[in-house]
Order: C-alpha cells, then sequence, then structure tokens
C-alpha cells in the first residue's frame, strides 16, 4: 500500500500535511488531491489481487479498508456496437459506483477517527455512505430531497442512517449540512469537499487501464453529476503514466448530461472556466440532479485537456437508450446510465465520434435503484412497443 | 474447459448422449446431471481466470459464455458474529444468484441451437432468464405469480420477455409451461428439469471452496426455494474431492425456509423421503414461494449425508434479521437471504450451531428487488424503533 505524502490544492497548489482530515483547501476553498510517495509497483500483480477496488492497494492509502466487495465490475463488450464496452457499476455493493467513493471515504474517515459523517445526496451516494457507516459503527446523517427514488429512503433507513427529506435539492441540501455541522460534530463528506472519494472513484480509471489490456480507450462517456468520478479517472491516468503502467495517450472525457440539468454543457458551450447554478433542475436520472459541481474548473480542464465534449439529452431519450440496454444486452440500467448510451448515439450521429473508435460507456448504477421511477414513467407514456406492465394476466 | 461425457440421471443412474439438449431422464423423470471427462485442472490455475464464474472453466462445459459477469460475489467476514461469513449474492447480475444458473442454462441453450425458453418462476428468475435471453438473443416465455415483487416484473418487460401473470404460485405456473411448450416449441428450463442451471450454481460450491482458502466450512445455510443451488454446492463438493482440490469434509446442508412455506422442513422433521405439495404458500420472501421443489429426493439425501438440518422462521423473523444485516454488516439483504441468519440464529440458541463453527449464510440477492414489499411490510407495522420511512421532512 501506498504512502500518503500530502494533500494538494487542485487550484493553488497548497502543499498540506495528512496528519488530520481536512476537507478543502483553507487557503483558497478548492479541492484536495492526496499524492503518494509510490514505491515501483509493478501493474501485473494486481492480478494477485481481490476482486474489489483494494486489488490496487498499491496505489491507494495504507488502511485496514470498510469493505462490501466494491469494484472490479464487468467491463462488456456490447452486443450492438462494435468497439463499445459497457462498464457495469450497478454490480457494485448498494448498486451504484457511489460505493467506490463513499467505501474509501468512510474507511479514511473511521481511519482517522471519525465518529459522525453528514452528507447531502441526490440518493445513490446516501445509500452509499450508509452502508459502509453501518459496516464501520459510524453514525450518517444524511440530506436528500424529499423525492429521491424509494429505493434511496428505504436503503438509507433500512442501514439506521439519520434522514432528512429536504423539499429542495440537492444544493439545498449542501447549505443545511453546512449550516449545521460544526455544532454538530458531523465530518461533511460532500462531493470534492474531502480528499478520499476521489480515491475510491479512481479506481475505475485504472479497472478500464487493466481492463483493456492497459490500453486506454478514444472515449470515455460518463454521466457527470457532481463529477468525481470523472476526476478520479483522470488522476488514475496521471498516476498511472508517472508509474509507467500506461503512456500518454489520453481518452476524450465526455460528460453526459440530462436537458433539464446540465450545467457542465451550458459551461462548456459558452467556453467557460466555471460553471453557473442551474435553474430548475429536473431529470428522472436523480444523480445528474446537481445544478452546480463543486469542482468545475476541474471537470472542465479535464474534459479540455483531452479533447472531450459534453452533451445534454432527454429523459426520453435516457428511457429509449434504457430500453436498448435492457433488450439488445440484457443490462438493466440506471437512468443516468442510460444517459451515455443516448450521448454516444448523438455524438455518432454528429460525427464527433466515429463508430471505430473504442469506447466506455459508464452505467453508473442497477436499474433496480429506479424501480418506481421506471413504473411511473411507462404508465404514463403507455407507449404500446414497450410492452411496460403490459403482460397478460392468467387465472389458474 | 471440460468435455461433457454424459448426462446421468440423479435417480436412476441412466446415462445419456450429450448429443442433444435434454430436460429430464426419460426412463423415471429423474434430474439430470452433467458428466465431464475432466483432464487434471490445478485448483491454483482458476486465479488466472476472469472474477465471475467463468474462472472455473476448468470443470464447466467448453462453450462461449453469454456473460454479464455473474459470479464470484464477495465472501463478506460478520462483524458481528465470529466465525460467520455471508455469501453475498446481491453482487450478481440482475441482483440475485439466479444469474449464475440462467447464465449457464442460457450459454448451453444457445450452444445447442434453442430459439425459444419458457419458464415458471417465482420471481427472480424470470428476471435472470430475461436478461441473458436478451444477450443471446432468444425468445423469452415467462410465467409468474402476478403478485410478484414489482421489480421481477419491470425487469422482464424491459428486457423484453413475453411474460404472463398468473393468479396462482409457481406450481401454477409450471402447469401453463408444461401444457404449452410443446405445441409453442419452448425449451422449458424450469428448475431441475434441465441439466445446465445446477452447472451454474454450482460454482457457489467452488467459491466457497476457493475463498476459504480450499477448506469448507462446518456448516452452510442455504434459503431454500427449488434447491439448485444446494444441489449445485453438493455437486461442486463430490467433483472437487475427485480432483484432489478438497478433502472429504462436507459442511452440514442447511435448508432455510419461510414457515408459510416449507415443504422441506416438514418432509425433514416427518423423516420423508419426499415432498408433499405445500398448502397456501404464502411469505414476504417470494422466492421461498416453491410449494414442491422437483428434486425433493435429492435435496434430502444432501442434508442426511452432510448431518444438516431444515429450520422455518417466520416472516417478523425474517425482517429482524434483514434490519440486522442493515445496521450491523452494511448488507441489503433480500429476504429470502435473511431467512439464512433468522435460521442460524435459532441454531445457535437449538444449540444445533455453536459458536465456534465456521458458517457461510447465503444472502441469495439484493434487498433491492424487494423495495416495494419493504416499504408496505414497515408501513404495516409503523415499528417506532425502525425508523423507517420516519425521516424529518423538511422545507428549505
Ligand atoms: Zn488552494
Ligand atoms: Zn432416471
Amino acid at each position: 500500500m501506498a504512502k500518503i505524502s500530502h494533500f494538494e490544492c487542485a487550484r493553488c497548489g497548497e502543499k498540506l500535511a495528512p496528519a488530520t482530515l481536512l476537507n478543502v483547501c483553507p487557503k483558497c476553498a478548492g479541492p484536495l488531491w492526496v499524492r503518494y510517495e509510490f514505491g515501483r509497483p509493478d501493474r501485473e500483480a494486481v492480478k494477485l489481487g481481490p476482486a474489489t477496488m483494494w486489488r490496487y492497494s498499491s496505489v491507494l492509502p495504507d488502511v485496514e479498508p470498510v469493505t462490501l466487495g466494491e469494484g472490479f465490475t464487468p467491463m462488456l463488450p456490447s452486443r450492438k456496437h462494435a468497439n463499445v464496452f459497457i462498464k457495469d457499476e450497478g454490480l457494485n455493493p448498494t448498486g451504484s459506483f457511489k460505493a467506490r467513493g463513499l467505501g474509501m471515504g468512510v474507511t479514511m474517515a473511521r481511519f482517522y477517527g471519525v465518529k459522525k459523517i453528514a452528507i447531502p445526496s441526490a440518493g445513490n451516494a446516501a445509500s452509499a455512505l450508509a452502508a459502509y457507516c453501518a459496516a464501520a459503527k459510524i453514525e450518517a446523517h444524511i440530506f436528500m430531497p424529499k423525492d429521491v427514488p424509494m429505493a434511496n429512503r428505504i436503503e438509507c433507513e433500512s442501514y439506521g442512517a439519520h434522514v432528512t427529506y429536504v423539499d429542495g435539492l440537492i444544493s439545498d441540501c449542501a447549505k443545511m449540512v453546512a449550516e449545521r455541522k460544526q455544532a454538530e460534530g458531523w465530518f461533511d463528506i460532500s462531493t470534492l469537499k474531502e480528499p478520499f472519494r476521489v480515491e475510491g472513484k479512481k479506481t475505475m480509471g485504472y479497472e478500464v487501464a487493466e481492463q483493456l489490456g492497459w490500453e486506454l480507450p478514444d472515449a470515455i462517456i460518463y454521466p457527470t453529476g457532481g463529477g468525481v468520478g470523472l476526476l478520479g479517472m483522470w488522476k488514475a491516468f496521471e498516476e498511472m503514466e508517472q508509474l509507467g503502467w500506461i503512456g500518454s495517450k489520453r481518452p476524450k472525457m465526455i460528460c453526459a448530461q440530462a436537458t433539464g440539468c446540465a450545467p457542465v454543457v451550458k459551461a462548456w458551450e459558452e467556453h467557460r472556466e466555471t460553471m453557473e447554478m442551474w435553474k430548475d433542475a429536473h431529470t428522472s436520472a436523480a444523480g445528474l440532479r446537481v445544478p452546480k459541481p463543486y469542482a468545475d474548473r476541474e471537470i472542465l480542464h479535464a474534459m479540455k485537456a483531452s479533447g472531450g465534449t459534453a452533451v445534454a439529452v432527454t429523459d426520453d431519450e435516457i428511457m429509449a437508450a434504457f430500453s436498448s440496454w435492457a433488450r439488445e444486452e440484457g443490462v438493466f440500467a440506471a437512468p443516468e446510465g442510460a444517459a451515455a448510451l443516448a450521448a454516444y448515439w448523438k455524438l455518432i450521429e454528429s460525427g464527433y465520434l466515429r463508430p471505430e473508435e473504442k469506447v466506455v460507456l459508464f452505467n453508473t448504477g442497477s436499474g433496480l435503484k429506479y424501480i418506481d421511477v421506471f413504473e411511473k414513467y411507462f404508465r404514463k407514456k403507455e407507449q404500446p412497443k414497450s410492452r411496460a406492465l403490459g403482460g397478460i394476466i392468467q387465472p389458474y
């Protein structure tokens, strides 16, 4: 396992000792990256590790993991589109990619002696925090919109978390956590307001490399809410090049968003360096309802540096993509994941991507977390073709 | 990969050529086992294989898999009970252990040229069949009780399966498949009415061995509906001993059932060799609503030969166990899985199991498949302690 050398501010470059757990840069409030004293780890040695994200222990903190078996999810070759791969994060504990970031975040919080953790969440991060806190015997304080999918509510309460439902968005939840955390003694584990969720999510980058034979794809389409995974993968690519595990080639980093909440797309198209708060955010892809990602500059930087782009898709396009993955791949995706496929279709149509380019689409979670969302959608649509809820009922 | 030598009837010993795909023994209608010409595969070589059930390809048919990344699920040491392990099958594709059996069943059906498959199901097998058929481009015809959990309905229809909801139980569904299959040209992939679902499920036995260092535990508690997994593991242990991978020690094979449908427990307690059809089967653990397992003799044999037993638990005991796993382990289990923990508690109390015995509890699926079931249960109970759906709603 790797020794942490220091925390480094992504914005001003400030270096901070890792003696205590920090949130953001005390100078400029920028997100903090973890920097290591790497030895000379061999990339092939990961094959001897467990079938979880902890197989990359040589590039992760030296710590006893709080693990539920997160990571090392399947990389499925598409059966429909040549050169396309589906990275199926729905097979994680708690049914989403959030298990990686929160598994690592809670592991490190326990290591640093934290007793209570608070999170504002669009839903799936809350479920993951609640699960890992239950495993680590840490108090979880969760703030999420009152209209999150039913699964997130049942999960968080079953895990014994303290849940507050907010009549607002994740940004409103974040304000409530910020207001109360000092008085309550909560460690704030908000997206990119502590350095370790990125360390968990970066393992997705290592897996993309390992599972494609240490050769990065031409593009990665990533459903982007807070953007931790995108930044985590970007950091992983840097580390792997530094370690000599890969070369300097980078995939185009492409953000998929919903037209009902597309702050990344807007900032990208307007060539801005920061993002504005998106008004009236709404989409059935709950995880994409993040009106203003905290690490806006860093996300835009990775897109720019990689020759990437950002694409917004409608909820109907998302549901068409969901249906295609289910019927043609056997993958029952989260709406956020389906947004990646919808974005792929658009980028092929526009010519930005060519069919011969190797592209990894992230399905960020299992469709099982959205059963009530799908049910409502299918009911409303009554699409004759979908057969949704259209089976025959036979008495016996 | 292993060459299939023949199919062998579990009851009368009849040997049949594997040239065509068969259902049951043409002589006695007994279930068929697949027998191989094994080479001398090395157990350590499995570590070089993929992190799926196909890592055991040296003991599986020589075929191109239809895979969604099934198997090699986490073996989690319990945080509450020393010497207890939770085998978390919820991390399979389609969220349950059914992915193993149907993944293999569909793989072999495609290999043998099958175009249409029918299944009677309590719910999760239907979802798995629908997913693998979508991946394999085979027509799926599904018959399941109309009151299966909502997830099973949405999954099957999303995957594009042909679904019939039956006002009855899985046994009624089975009759409908049996009546229509010949005219429709369906291959019947019912539990133990074809030889390959067992081959998929047996990989659970190989995983228990590998993940515990090739030393079998003292007991395995297995939530038993149709019992394929139990028989699959039993077969795996035989094969492994034959291959020299393990010795002759066997774990006590313990069936966990629900008091509302406990044909195995009844037959066991009455020292019978077969099971009777359970009347008025009802339990919130939908997967345990199997009124009469087809392989009744074989299940009872494995229990007897291993010094096992069978335990029935109430739905309230199941929910208490569900809650314990969520709050104390961070595992959001299916009710069927929770039945294994409830059974463990009973067997410790009765003295049948001692706390120092190494026990593997199978969580057969993800609780995400039962969100509507939990929601209804918690609403009805209004347990003040559970906090279920009891979070505060705050306007912002
Ligand atoms: Zn700074
Ligand atoms: Zn026979």
